[in-house]
């Protein structure tokens, strides 16, 4: 099956969501030294001299984990142009610091206590040292960025910087507001999420010093893949596309979040529905057996799988914008990790 | 008594604490037309596209004034340095930026009320809007450096937001210990003060291509005046050395901060006044009456003179750097500046 799909032009290929599986880990394999030396910049960097709370704050939270899944893109980037250097290792390293920094100011701002199954750098370390680290891993990544000596690169990953945070003033600002629809729901996840993707990607590309089509083509790549990305990930709180409602945790909608689902929900949606829509995200006004009668609408309404149908067209944009990269095993694995992004919400 | 002095050779010059009277001014009347330039681009870069909310928790702040001190060093050291052009603008923005940026996530992180006789963004806006909008002002302040096209100034400037938050957290780490003594307060006051000042007046000096060796007097002139800065900052706190009582805010104290007055206080005292330092500030454990008995031991040991005196060798250190930079009525204002610094402990 895979044959058939490869001889297919590049662009027209369909995301094949059994390609998805274990794609993580065979673009990781493909990538395992550069990978590895990341992992030994991050560690040594994330030192500061006369203190050690700030290694300590910050081990807490990118020494548990994560899968490195920007700082995978920039390396895969830099690699499928043919990039024999060391400033890959350095922009995948700043990649993972910026993506760091704004997880622990989001945990400050949100009050959260847990993040990827443990308590927060918030809950263990307090406010103060996690809004301080935050911006040390942040003045850290720029470091990174001077070592390599490209202002262009410092310019995509600065002009990223502020757009996450445009993004994620702009979520706040219309948070629990169903009137900005679409629009605005797409500017904020382009923003929060998609922009560091697409600036990691990029990155990759200009580190290599690929020509500007290639560059482009891994910059459409990674906004594609990164929407995609946010759209499964605001599915998954309900449940995913195929309404495993046990697995829904319902954060966003406890926060009156309009992300896609409600969107799509409230705009198939009877005057009654629309009342109800209008209750608990605008209102905010939340009462017991809500959240099923939200599940319910949304999975009546078709609206989970629409949401599902919207995140699998990014990635087939994001597989479609690699044509015009070198084809190889690294294109192959870039491609799967669209599919792989899918099989998250299932 | 000017010319008098202007004649002996300027590293010896002594620092005239009249001198100091009107200094600020003076050096701002004499960059003004940059300086307005530097207001409208702060006033332009503080604008994001798709929410108003930004421009208004910065504008609280920023807009509120404050003295452009450090967007003034970059100012005057660059036409000091004969610049004529675009750059220093950026940079003196893009210092104030990262200024204000440290200003918003301290005032999230001490959950202050008040600032510069107004309520904080933080109190206006909350936390959210005050941590972000300060990732974003730091994330503004890349895209101007990255507008000059200098690699060497981003690395400055990234260097010193580090160095910035490495002093915050050693402060937050050696809180309420006596034990780091002066050692541990001068690395904290480069950190959090003295670096921006350093890299402001360097940055300055680099934008123009000054020579290597008048690039590096910038940076020794605002590292001194940074620092005399912050020792008049930390005396104001006790009433300054006239010991003013009713000036005294008693913050510091309250907070239990081991500053060069409590420092000093504290190594000249006997084995009683050991007692009740280690007491108040390391215990933090302070009674009524405690801070009339800490401001009478601070006057009685000479405490306060001697701080004084600390910031005016500091300040002496900054003239004397600026030998190697042209003559003229800018560094005579710089100077000044110096001497101005001293004034506001009297």
């Amino acid at each position: 099956m895979r044959d058939a799909v490869a001889q297919k032009p590049f662009a027209d290929r369909p995301v094949a969501e059994a390609a998805g599986e274990g794609a993580f880990e065979r673009l990781q394999a493909l990538i395992a030294p550069e990978l590895a030396r990341v992992e030994a910049m991050i560690a040594e960097r994330m030192q500061a001299a006369d203190t050690d709370l700030i290694a300590r704050v910050a081990a807490h939270l990118i020494g548990a984990g994560g899968k490195r899944l920007r700082p995978c893109l920039t390396l895969a980037a830099a690699r499928l142009c043919g990039h024999d250097g060391e400033n890959h290792i350095r922009l995948a390293a700043a990649v993972e610091f910026i993506h760091n920094a704004t997880l622990l100011h989001d945990d400050v701002v949100d009050e959260s206590d847990r993040r990827r199954g443990r308590p927060t750098a918030n809950a263990v370390f307090g406010a103060k040292p996690s809004v301080l680290v935050g911006d040390f891993l942040f003045a850290r990544s720029f470091q990174l960025m001077v070592e390599t000596g490209s202002v262009e690169v410092l310019g995509v990953l600065s002009n990223a910087a502020a757009v996450i945070v445009e993004g994620e003033v702009l979520q706040l600002a219309a948070a629990r507001s169903l009137a900005g629809g679409e629009d605005v729901y797409f500017k904020v996840i382009r923003g929060k999420t998609a922009a560091l993707f697409e600036a990691a990607a990029q990155a990759g590309g200009m580190a290599a010093g690929a020509p500007a089509a290639q560059v482009a083509a891994l910059a459409a790549y990674g906004d594609a893949l990164g929407v995609a990305f946010q759209i499964v990930d605001d599915l998954l709180d309900y449940g995913g596309a195929s309404a495993a409602f046990g697995k829904a945790s319902g954060g966003d909608f406890r926060e009156g979040k309009a992300t896609l689902p409600v969107l799509i929900a409230h705009s198939r949606a009877d005057e009654a529905g629309r009342a109800f829509w209008k209750r608990v995200i605008e209102g905010r006004d939340q009462r017991e057996g809500d959240f099923e009668t939200a599940l319910e609408l949304m999975r009546d309404s078709g609206a989970l799988e629409a949401t599902r149908a919207r995140a699998e067209a990014f990635a087939q944009t994001a597989v479609a914008a690699l044509a015009p990269l070198p084809a190889g095993p690294l294109r192959e694995a870039l491609a799967d990790v669209a599919a792989f992004v899918l099989t998250r919400a299932r």
